[in-house]
């Protein structure tokens, strides 16, 4: 089902990250469920967790724990979100990193715990005790692909991609790995993602890199505007490459860096919403000519989700009445209809106050048939811009959550 | 489909008020699509109209029309929304306007237009010289049910109820009818609802009786969060009842009437949600305890319009963690998960930080399995309520809205 994408053929090892599963049967006993990362010890790392008010477990105690030391070990399970669960959610939580630390002999707070799936159970944490020490014993270099895997929850294909850079002489590589297909409007970061590097950074230029990659990648996805309470991204650098530590943000090493960082990013952002629930349209939706980016960013966000445009792009049909009426309602002061163009790809659907005169709906038929869309539009009130990806809401977007409990 | 809801078995007639239906062909032969109403001479009329930017033509026009004079008739069709139609768009409801006032020998700015149905198409005005005729010609104060007919569009029944009162010793009525289904998160007014009483009632009264009534009904809907550009709502005065004029907003009179066009408006408001398109199921939402009413009603909107929310009350899922998810992204600062109680009906499901301890799958799912569910959330920060209307996700919206041409 996914819009264009495959699982990937090969993600680069990445020299001081290793990665193990194991099948914890959180949800079901058929694959994989759990993915230990271990960083070699002095590695940088940085994260950003989601914006819900109702943070899961997990992700309240990875915070807490970032706040006291590097972390040396992330412990991530797919199939219970461990959300909602209050006190005992927890304390589970706690006990998850407790029999890492204990396995790999290390701090209780170097252990970031981080979940995704069903909101709102009870996770068992009985299950780690066997599984745990399965994933720690085959943690590998090469582990990238099994664990891209297993993260997975409706996700229909892993999604992964590795980028090279040359930085002081040394070859780079930047590898990641995401998951996310539902519940996807992120505001900080997706679902779940993990990026890594071999280059030697500092703390400083690390959090600088991931919070500017995810602002242009993962905070400009949406599938159903639904914010999860789990969202996390982490960007962890080893230093194995053996690079000049990069400790100045504006270097040209930080900017090659975050250049490689910012491709695997947004590689993973459009392959969660390529692979979000239902979806059979990409479209990719380009707001300019704002008096500021907030305006530009409630135009196409007000397009993203409306469940009118999003049934349309299912259907092919180049109703651009419903794109024009998602505009005017996105709640902008003193808009000029006369001074809007809004494109189709390089169609012009609609210009001087209404359809376009040069439009011609076989015209418009021949973009709404392709898979992959830009919708673009241009407001005439100032320079700022932006970019956001969605996809179209389907007959699977409603099977999927109908029938499946996450 | 619609739940719980059937055409209306009888409306009042309103002294004074007489309607008329025709059929133009604007979309189809197959049943009436224009409605003429005609307010005796010296009626008050009251309106509110869409806050979508981009507002229809006949919305800018008859917006126009208010300014100048009290209008004597409207004119509405089905079928074509003559919106994002441009300057042609303005000069066909103008025109339109000028069928009716030959007719009928008054002002052009004496009749307000009003129109549904596709966006972005050309009102084909030349059909309206002989319907106009037609509708005039059958004209009766009984003409409520057919009217309440030719209006609809993807509405699968009619929507129309009425109420009587006395005031100042005489016998009041107020009949209302509605339409809409789709593109429905009124901003002002809903889709399209006229109300019409035979009180005598002043400018100023009847204008802060339809604002207060509209803003406890047709403001307080959602199916699908898209404001409409055709959006309106007017509310009639004959004084063909003969009662001393209502002209002191908190009069005793006052407040009976508006009681009465509260119970109309409130009725079809609900009715439309009830009509959703593919809705199975109605759903109550009242936030309360907040800190005051934007905060409310950010919650109450954010869980209406969550995808997830509407797709597992589609399957009857007491999936309860995907509305904590919902509350939790609704923007609001400092909110605490352990002062918060949601209810589905008389259950709990939300208490203490998570799942109730009391709350048992059974006692949800007999809750979800009913047609009607009231969703209660209690924020704990102090005296504010708010109660919104919403329906399901189901299959059948994403046929409707793939398959009709809105």
């Amino acid at each position: 089902m996914a819009v264009g994408l495959t699982a990937p053929q090969h993600l680069a090892a990445v020299a001081g990250i290793r990665l193990g599963t194991a099948t914890a049967g959180f949800k079901q006993l058929t694959h994989p469920d759990l993915v230990l990362i271990e960083m070699a010890p002095g590695a940088t790392c940085a994260a950003v967790f989601t914006q819900n008010a109702f943070s899961a477990a997990p992700v309240v105690l990875a915070r807490e724990h970032l706040a006291n030391n590097p972390p040396r070990y992330l412990l991530i399970n797919s199939g219970n979100a461990n959300a909602g669960t209050g006190k005992q959610g927890y304390a589970a939580a706690r006990v998850s990193c407790e029999i890492v630390a204990g396995q790999a002999g290390c701090l209780i707070s170097e252990v970031l715990p981080f979940s995704t799936g069903v909101i709102g159970e009870l996770l068992p944490v009985e299950k780690m005790q066997t599984a745990v020490p399965q994933a720690y014993a085959n943690l590998v270099e090469d582990g990238w692909q099994g664990a891209a895997s297993a993260i997975m929850t409706t996700d229909t294909v892993a999604k992964g991609c590795s980028e090279q850079c040359t930085i002081d002489g040394k070859a780079i590589t930047v590898t990641g790995m995401a998951k996310g297909s539902g519940m996807i409007r992120p505001d900080m970061a997706t679902m779940l993602a993990y990026v890594a590097t071999d280059a030697a950074v500092s703390q400083a230029v690390l959090d600088s890199c991931l919070r500017k990659a995810v602002n242009t990648s993962f905070n400009r996805i949406t599938v159903d505007g639904d914010t999860s309470t789990n969202d996390a991204c982490v960007l962890m650098a080893s230093g194995a490459a053996g690079n000049t530590l990069i400790d100045a943000v504006d270097s040209t090493d930080a900017v090659s860096l975050f250049t490689a960082v910012e491709k695997v990013c947004g590689f993973l952002a459009q392959a969660v919403i390529r692979d979000g629930e239902g979806a059979t349209k990409l479209m990719t939706i380009d707001v300019e000519s704002g008096a500021d980016e907030g305006e530009c960013e409630a135009v196409a966000y007000t397009i993203a989700h409306s469940p009118l445009v999003k049934t349309a792009f299912f259907a092919a049909d180049p109703n651009w009445g419903r794109i024009l009426a998602a505009v005017g309602r996105a709640g902008l002061a003193n808009l000029d209809l006369n001074a809007i163009t809004i494109h189709l790809d390089n169609v012009c659907i609609v210009r001087d106050g209404g359809r376009a005169g040069d439009y011609t709906e076989a015209a418009g038929q021949k973009v709404m048939d392709q898979d992959e869309i830009t919708i673009r539009v241009a407001l005439g009130r100032g320079d700022a811009a932006i970019r956001v990806w969605t996809c179209d809401l389907s007959y699977d977007y409603v099977r999927i959550n109908a029938e499946y409990r996450s």
